[in-house]
Parts: C-alpha cells; sequence; structure tokens
C-alpha cells in the first residue's frame, strides 16, 4: 500500500474539513485507492481555538516551520492563506528540503509562482493548487490533464462565489448593495479584509492569473491582469440589464490576442442564453473554448471548507499516482513572456448609465456627442421618474462595437456637462452566446 | 522526447478527425507535452473513401488484426464501434499482445468490459476509453482522477446528443417525433441503424454501464439498466410539461441505494431550474452529488468527431503520462458484484397522460381509482378540444410520491375502461431541484 505523510499548516474552515474528511474516509480510500494518508502535524495559530476534529489526535507544532523537521514527511500543505510571510518562506522552504507542496493560496502562486514553480521543478518535487481556484471544481486538472493538448481559445469564468452571492443577491431581493454585503458576512461568505479582494476583483484576478498560464502558456504574471471590481453596479443596474436580455456577473476571461495576453476580470453585461448567466449564488463556473471543443462548462462550489478541502485530497491522489504531469502542466522553461495586451484598443459592445438633470434636450445632446465619435448606439431607455422633478433621470444606452479608448473620449466628454450629475457608468456587454 | 506509436483502426467520422488533429497539432503536443505521435499504421472497410486527411501519407493495412504485427507498436485505437466481431477481437488480441488500447466503443465496453479491463491489467497495458461516454466532457478522467477520492452519491446525467436534439427540437419548433428524427439523419446526427439504439436509450446504457463502475465500483453488468426509450413521448407532453414547470430529458442516472445498484435510463420530468433542464440540442451534461462536494455540472459536445477525437488524444496523454491510475480507476479484483435494486419499489412522482372519450364522469371515475389505492394527485389538467367532439380528450395528471408497483396496478384498471382510447403515458418526474 502506497503511503503519504503529510503535514498540515492552518486549521480554518478549510483545514479543519481536510482533516475531518480525511478522518472519516481514511478506510474507503485506502480500500478504494490503496492508499493511505497519515497526518503527521498539524500547526495553527490558535490551539486552543474549538474545531471540527479533535486537536489532541494530532501532534501540535506551535511554529508551522517546524513541520519540516518531521523525517518522513512526503507532502506539506499550507493553508495559512497569507499572501507573502509565512506562508511564502514556509512554501520555498518545504519545496528546498524536496517536500511536495499542496497549497490553497492563490494570492502567493499569483504573485510569487513564477519563483516557487521554477523551485519545485529544479527540486523535483510537486507544488499542487487545485484548491486555490474555484473550490470544489476541478479546473486546474481539468486543464493539466484532461484538455492539456487542446489549443485552447478563450477561458471564461465566474471565479468568486462572495460576489456572485452579492450580485445574485441585489437582483433577485432588490436590495442594495452595501445591504446584501452585510448579508455575505453574516452568512460567512466573506469577511471585512476578505471583501476588499473579493468585491475588488482581486481575488478572481489571482485565478485567472494561475489560469492564464495553464491555458496559454505564460509565465505567471500578476501585472497581466485589468481588474474593475463591483464599485459601480447598483441593483437599479442589474434591473435593467435584465430588460434588456442580459444578467451582470463578474466575469474573469483570458485569450491570447495577436499573441499579446487579455486577462480582464470585470463586470459584464452576459446574455441570459450564455451558461455563465445562470450561475447563481455562491456558485463559480468556467467556460472553455478549444480547437478541438466548441464548448466546456464546468460548474460548482466556489467556496467552502468541504467542497475546497475535496480539492486538496485530490491533490494528494494527484502525488499518490506517481505521473509525470509537471505541477503547471508545462516546463517552466517553456513558458512564454508574452506581452499585456492594451485592451483600450478591443472593440466591444457597452452598457452606459448616465445619471442626467431633468431638463429639456439631454438625449439629443449625448446622441449627437456619440454621433460626432462616430459610435453607434443600439439601444436607449430613458427612464423618467415622474414622481419626482428633482431626482436625477437615467440614460441607459448600449453602443454597437466601439473602441474603449474611443468610448472613453466622449464619455469624458458628456461627463463635463453640467447636466449630468454623477460619474457615468460604463459596463462592456459580453459578445459570446 | 516521449514517443507514441499509434495505429487506427476504423476511420469514420472519429477516426479522420483524429488524423486530422494529430496532423494539425503534432508540432504543438511536441513542443507543448514534449511527446510525439507518430502513426504507424490504419485500417478501414474502404480505402476509396474520400476522407479530410490523405491516406496515402499513411502505411495503410487492409485488415485491421494486421496492425497488431507492427513491431514498435504502443497503442491500438479501435474505432470500428461493433458491438462484438471485429472490434471484440482486435481490443481484445492488442491487450494479449500488451499493446495499449483507446476505444470509443460503449457497446463494447458494456457487453464485455469485465473481461477485457482484466485483460488490460494482467498484461499490464491500458484499456482507454473517455471517448466512449459523452464525447468531448472528460466525465471519464474526471471520475477516475479528479474526484476519485469522493463518495459520490449520485450521478445523473444527458448521455446521447441525438435523443436530447430531438426531444428539444420538438419541443422548440412543435414538430412531431418522426419529423425531428428525419432532420436529425439530415443533419448526419444518427443513421437508420443508429437511431434504434439511440432512441431506445441503449445508447445511453452503454455509457451509463461504464459510469456505474467508476462511481461506485460495481462489476461492469450491463443487465443492471432499466431502460426505457423516448417511444411514448409526444410533443404534447413537452409542452405540458414545460407548463407545469419541467422539460422532459432522457435522463441516465445511477446511485447505490440500500447497497443495491439503481441504474436507471428513462424520459423524466426535470425542474425548469435543474440544470440538466437548459442543457439542449445534442448537447450533453452530467450532474455529480459526492459526499464532498453539493454539485458538480458538466456540459459539453456529447458528439462529433473533432470532439469526440479530442478526448481520444487525452487518453494518448494519459498514457504518455505514465500514471500508475488504472484503466477503471480501480483494480478490478476490488469491484463488487451488487445485487440490481428493485425499481417498482421505489417512491416518484409521476406525470400521466391519458387518452379519454369525451363523456361525462370520466375524471370522477379515474380519480376514484387513484382514491382507492391511495395515490394522492398533486394536479390534473384536463385539455378538451372543444373544436371536434370526435377527438380524444387527454387528461393529464402529476401525482405524489407513489411506488411504480402500485401505480402500475390503477394503470391496468384504468387501460381496461371503455373510455380510455390509448396506452396510458407514464413519465416520471424528477425530484431533485
Amino acid at each position: 500500500m502506497n503511503q503519504l505523510n503529510i503535514c498540515i499548516a492552518g486549521l480554518g474552515n478549510v483545514g479543519s474539513n481536510l482533516i475531518s474528511t480525511i478522518e472519516k474516509n481514511k478506510d474507503f480510500i485506502a480500500s478504494k485507492a490503496s492508499f493511505l494518508i497519515n497526518i503527521k502535524g498539524i500547526s495553527a495559530k490558535n490551539p486552543n481555538k474549538k474545531r471540527i476534529f479533535k486537536l489532541k489526535n494530532y501532534k501540535w507544532f506551535h511554529n508551522p516551520l517546524d513541520l519540516l523537521t518531521i523525517n518522513d514527511c512526503n507532502v506539506l500543505i499550507e493553508l495559512i492563506g497569507d499572501e507573502k510571510g509565512i506562508s511564502y518562506n514556509l512554501v520555498k522552504k518545504s519545496l528546498e528540503k524536496k517536500i511536495n507542496v499542496i497549497t490553497a493560496n492563490k494570492a502567493l502562486l499569483a504573485k510569487n509562482g513564477s519563483e516557487l514553480f521554477r523551485l519545485a521543478e529544479k527540486n523535483n518535487v510537486l507544488l499542487l493548487y487545485e484548491a486555490a481556484v474555484a473550490g470544489g471544481i476541478p479546473i486546474i486538472r481539468t486543464l493539466k490533464q484532461n484538455i492539456f493538448l487542446h489549443n485552447i481559445k478563450r477561458i471564461s469564468g465566474i471565479l468568486n462565489g462572495t460576489t456572485n452571492y452579492i450580485l445574485t443577491t441585489m437582483f433577485n431581493k432588490n436590495k442594495s448593495f452595501d445591504e446584501v454585503l452585510e448579508i455575505a458576512k453574516d452568512k460567512g461568505y466573506t469577511t471585512t479584509n476578505e471583501a476588499e479582494l473579493d468585491i475588488g476583483g482581486l481575488d478572481s484576478a489571482h485565478k485567472l492569473t494561475l489560469l492564464t498560464t495553464l491555458c496559454f502558456g505564460s509565465v505567471i504574471n500578476y501585472n497581466n491582469n485589468n481588474v474593475t471590481g463591483l464599485a459601480n453596479i447598483e441593483t437599479f443596474d442589474l434591473i435593467n440589464a435584465y430588460k434588456l436580455g442580459y444578467k451582470i456577473k463578474l466575469i474573469s476571461e483570458a485569450s491570447l490576442i495577436n499573441n499579446q495576453i487579455y486577462c480582464v476580470t470585470e463586470p459584464k453585461l452576459i446574455s441570459i442564453n450564455n451558461p455563465l448567466a445562470n450561475v447563481d449564488g455562491v456558485l463559480n463556473a468556467i467556460y472553455l473554448e478549444t480547437d478541438q471543443l466548441e464548448s466546456l462548462f464546468l460548474e460548482g462550489e466556489g467556496a467552502g471548507g468541504k467542497a475546497t478541502a475535496s480539492s486538496v485530497i485530490s491533490d494528494l491522489y494527484e502525488i499518490a499516482s506517481n505521473t509525470n504531469i509537471k505541477s503547471l502542466g508545462y516546463s517552466n522553461k517553456k513558458l512564454i513572456n508574452f506581452k499585456k495586451l492594451d485592451i483600450s484598443a478591443i472593440k466591444s459592445l457597452y452598457y452606459l448609465r448616465i445619471m442626467t438633470k431633468d431638463i429639456a434636450g439631454v438625449l439629443s445632446k449625448i446622441t449627437s456627442y456619440f454621433k460626432n465619435f462616430n459610435i453607434s448606439i443600439e439601444k436607449i431607455l430613458q427612464l423618467p421618474d415622474t414622481s419626482n422633478k428633482e431626482k436625477p433621470i437615467p440614460i441607459i444606452i448600449t453602443t454597437h462595437e466601439v473602441q474603449k479608448k474611443i468610448l472613453m473620449k466622449v464619455i469624458n466628454k458628456i461627463e463635463k456637462q453640467k447636466f449630468v450629475l454623477a460619474k457615468i457608468t460604463i459596463i462592456q456587454i459580453d459578445k459570446n452566446l
């Protein structure tokens, strides 16, 4: 029987569920897959916190770095989740000691992956991270093994459960962003600290960084990301979008365009016929187009201790399976340093919300600016609130294809007009059905 | 550089696309994955048929069995697709000669897999079949590697593109089964020969046989299947189902219930909130529930030469990756011969369509039979066609939970009544949202 001796640093939701699942399934795993998982040591900040497993059944290490002194440990599992600091040190030292590493730490890998994956390859050990992207959805292994020999055209996904929950609930319950954020915190989907990474789109961008490397063989480079968070999305926009046949989702998308990296996380209007539009609540999903598949769609739990722990366990199985597949699929030396695409030159469709004073001639002035820049308007919704002459009037415009940089010229002109009462909301409309 | 020398028997849609994709991607694959695919020989019935690649670039073998005389062949790819005969002989002889086999042949594996997988394991070679189930969706590898250490609760899917196309088009275009079947043949989705396997649900059952073994570690046994095809489904049912909040799909589902195998392919009413309800056209999809994941949903192309060929290529990559994972995930000796569950004892919800004469008192008679057997009715739709007194009146009934065997007693009673003009249509309603 194959044996894996593991140690675990970080015993939050994922770490605790990992231990609990291993306890429940140890015999099942031994019988199904002929391998034994032995937990040789654990470490966390607080030894006194109440957890879903009995701490005293395991050897406790106050300092996670001391886990590396365990003699026969095959795998270090890093679930502390710091972007730098102890997480970085622990992973690095583990790889230097030729101990395989499994981590759920997307921020660490997005920022320091280039160094860490090279170190793993040099020392002939694995650095695995199925749990770092889309929780329980096996997207890493799908890209690295199942469809690795495809030439991937485009990857597009919903990679953050918290923001998807917020957008879904704002729309379904007609509640404001701030109200729903509080509900999300109450439900434990996010914390005040995490919320900034979630809402700002940074957590999604960390994950997209890894997916981009897996899909296109690009050097891991977080700076390739263009990120826009939810800041300007209002419930009103979600409702208007739906009237136009769209849902608004925080979409992370990557492709190679003219041999340059397109890697963008931003809220987008998605046609209700696109499967991504129906991914609701805390679910995550990924949509792939390749030279051999018109579409492959995966949907599942993007977060949660149990689902994420299941991905850690699948990494343990990869290590036990003794494959010759590299941590990133590619050998590090094959990764290419693609140029970052200037996205301002890409042509897209846009949704605009302009808040104006209720005075005559506003609409004709606005449309004349668009005409001057040859931007063709697809639809206009003017939604006057006749009950209150003092309230700003929202004008919703959807455009035909236009470069963002051209659009921004018009936006800047219009925003300077006195009848415009607020910054104009600009959301891209996804062209793919 | 790793090398795989392959030979291919069967050059229909999948075989031809396989060669064409390898030709296009040979350098790409060599550079991305450091392995070379060499096609050492090909064989098919007709050397003169026009194909999408140049036959003369490859060594032709008139008899596919002669492919096994090639000295340095690592992999035999069987794409002839016979359930027995030459396909069986070729696969068996190849495994006996310790040559890995890749096949898309679900019928062969569902019927003879038990023998063939044992032979592969004995001879320490792989018998791979990603292309045999759900075309381009990597469901085999997902079950065998990505979530192999999960305890799977239930698998449910749409595994046949042709029937899904037929059901979708009957509903969307309000056309009859026979009309749409002709369209499906014209489009090349099925042939007169294949149609029987598709429409009868047998093709889906072949695939479900393999999935059941992967999910539950059961001995491969086609006899575990309970199969109902589309025979009794009319466009009228699809429209009524939609009015009640459902789509009708040909669903293949397996689970272990009281340690017995539940393995059923049948048309079902699926709530429009269930992602399977929105899988339209020739797409396939699979929905999984495990001890660690509430849901994992995969959707993609279930057929088509290119998509299916891509799964053959992923099997080549598995062979090149030199993993120690078995063909079925499990070692053959671990497979369990579960008892087949008596599904007539399972409680379900049902949709019934009863075609009756337009005479007074019919509804009260029908409902009294249900009352006598304590079957509780959820909804009744009586849809009289006032334009024509001669035409039968359809009565649609949905029931609360009832055992099929109890339901059948009532059905038999009602069918004997003179006012009932046709066999009653009985379709199960899926309980899972």
